[in-house]
């Protein structure tokens, strides 16, 4: 039984994974896939070391099954195939407003305590979602990025009928256009890399490249004038944060999904001119997870593609360079079962 | 009878008045006060040449009562109190989805089209709000700023027993703070001119200079840690720009109302990690305008300490100047009458 330890400055090593029986409302899970997230990526660079405590075991988009439950956890039997939400808003407090997943006190499994690149994880019991005992594991490890996409949708409030745009076509960018064109929405997104953009077209959606050909004029043409409903900032560049009020058109929405580095310009002259809306989106509540579900186990998806490789759990040094190295690499999984 | 034109390149002169008989649709007014805007100001400058065409009359903030009506208009007869609402949205298409208060062919009266700075005003009668007969005509023509005020508000959906912070105490930030606070929340603003900062003491407000006190301290404070729950940005400044954010708590609301002439840094990193919403907003729609004739004629808000002077329609240049000059001077209303 194997682990691999993130052991600080950007280095790993593969151990042996330790069993913790579960406590009172834990339940000890067997990980079957856990996926590469560029989180991962940020905790590898060591630019997580102030939340990260080595040697730590790191990874939170699992799919697994249930391998033993503590005292008080019910409606979970050994064998059940589940799926973590790793977020822990236990420390949640007054100042907080009820407003629990994105809480101050918010503990993230697989940054703040340990996570899933492990054939044994031991988490709460609040953190599970079972899936029904057909579900194909592979697919069911990419349900904690569709619950972003799915939270990033809902938070843009899109519908049937409505204009989107998608800046910047990497995985959640990509899941988010999937997630949006499957509510009815005209989805359009703008990529610059040339191995993405053939592969976001291969996956049947619309894609541009600003650099070859007027996104705004795109838009203005596709809307008649009226721009888009609904523009989702996946890109985390300037360019995408100056582009993003350009493309909305009157009352549009622009979903803030990237994370910002640094304080970009935003032209809040068209904010005020069109009474736009700038909304903020980070992770996803429970009902993301139940949607993001339905996905993984509804098929109307092409999910399977979106795999881009399953690499054994020695490989996942490796299997992060890839991620870094290759931008048409979509979502690497890691086998968790040796 | 008199009216002042706007003869470009940020000169005006003291001319005749025209009376034109209102058309089919039209009212012919007969002015009684006007304020000097923001707007006016940067007329004056000669920044918004491109609108005006001089020799033209501006001014759009009056208040008055109907001389003649037009043919095929109802509910209106001379000696009726009134105001004008000066927005012309005839030319909407179906690009601008209904929202017609914005418009992308939007007319603004006072600025595309002639204005209220002369003693006879004709309008198209759908911009008129009729006053209650014993109005006070000085205090209605704040009407056109407390709308202003009034949509702001509700776009930030401000609720009884919140906190708000108003950035920028001038017109239009006061005339927030006082909205605020009569909705029932708790209102602090933030001024960094010390006349002005007095000038809002004495209307019962809290206020904060955030180059002698630490504001975002304060905010914690008032708020237990949980943050402010909406932030009006109304100093157009790239420091207000870069405060908003830290200001607002968890899904906190920022009302943009200033108009930045260029696009500030925006911490979309506190977007995101906060899912703050930032809403754009720009003049009103009627519910706002009767929202503020409620105000001028409840007697609930100090709208008479709001008015720095009136002066004659002859010294309009001169009060563009005062108003430029003096930061604690808030209204300036020019008499018509003559």
């Amino acid at each position: 039984m194997k682990a691999v330890y993130y052991q600080g400055s950007g280095t790993f090593t593969v151990g042996r994974g330790e069993i913790l029986p579960p406590g009172e409302g834990e339940v000890r899970l067997e990980v079957a896939y856990c996926g590469l997230c560029g989180t991962d990526l940020h905790i590898a660079h060591g630019s997580m070391d102030d939340r990260v405590r080595p040697p730590q075991v790191i990874g939170h988009e699992m799919a697994g099954t249930v391998a033993e439950t503590g005292t008080g956890v019910t409606g979970l039997r050994p064998g059940d195939k589940v799926v973590v939400r790793p977020l822990d808003s236990r420390g949640q407090t007054a100042a907080d407003k009820g407003i629990s997943h994105i809480c101050r006190n918010l503990k993230f499994l697989g940054i703040d305590t340990p996570g899933a690149f492990q054939h044994s994880w031991t988490v709460p019991a609040f953190t599970i979602h079972r899936l029904p005992p057909d579900t194909d594991l592979k697919l069911a490890a990419l349900t904690e990025p569709l619950a972003v996409a799915c939270h990033d949708v809902r938070r843009g409030r899109v519908a049937a009928g409505e204009t989107v745009v998608v800046i910047g076509g990497g995985p959640i960018g990509v899941m988010i256009a999937l997630v949006a064109r499957s509510r009815g929405a005209q989805v359009i997104v703008s990529e610059v890399n040339a191995s993405r953009l053939a592969f976001i077209r291969r996956l049947g959606l619309t894609v541009i490249d600003p650099g070859q050909a007027d996104l705004a004029q795109a838009v203005e043409e596709v809307t008649r004038g009226a721009g888009a409903d609904v523009v989702f900032e996946v890109s985390g560049s300037a360019g995408g944060a100056m582009t993003m009020t350009k493309l909305a058109g009157l009352r549009g929405r622009i979903v803030v999904v990237a994370i910002f580095s640094a304080p970009p310009a935003v032209n809040l002259f068209d904010v005020f001119w069109k009474e736009l809306e700038v909304l903020g989106t980070r992770v996803y509540e429970p009902e993301d997870y139940e949607n993001a579900i339905d996905f993984v186990i509804g098929g109307r998806l092409p999910l399977a593609d979106l795999i881009t490789s399953v690499e054994p759990l020695e490989r996942l040094p490796a299997a992060l360079e890839e991620l870094e190295r290759n931008p048409s690499a979509m979502k690497i999984l890691v086998d968790c079962r040796a």
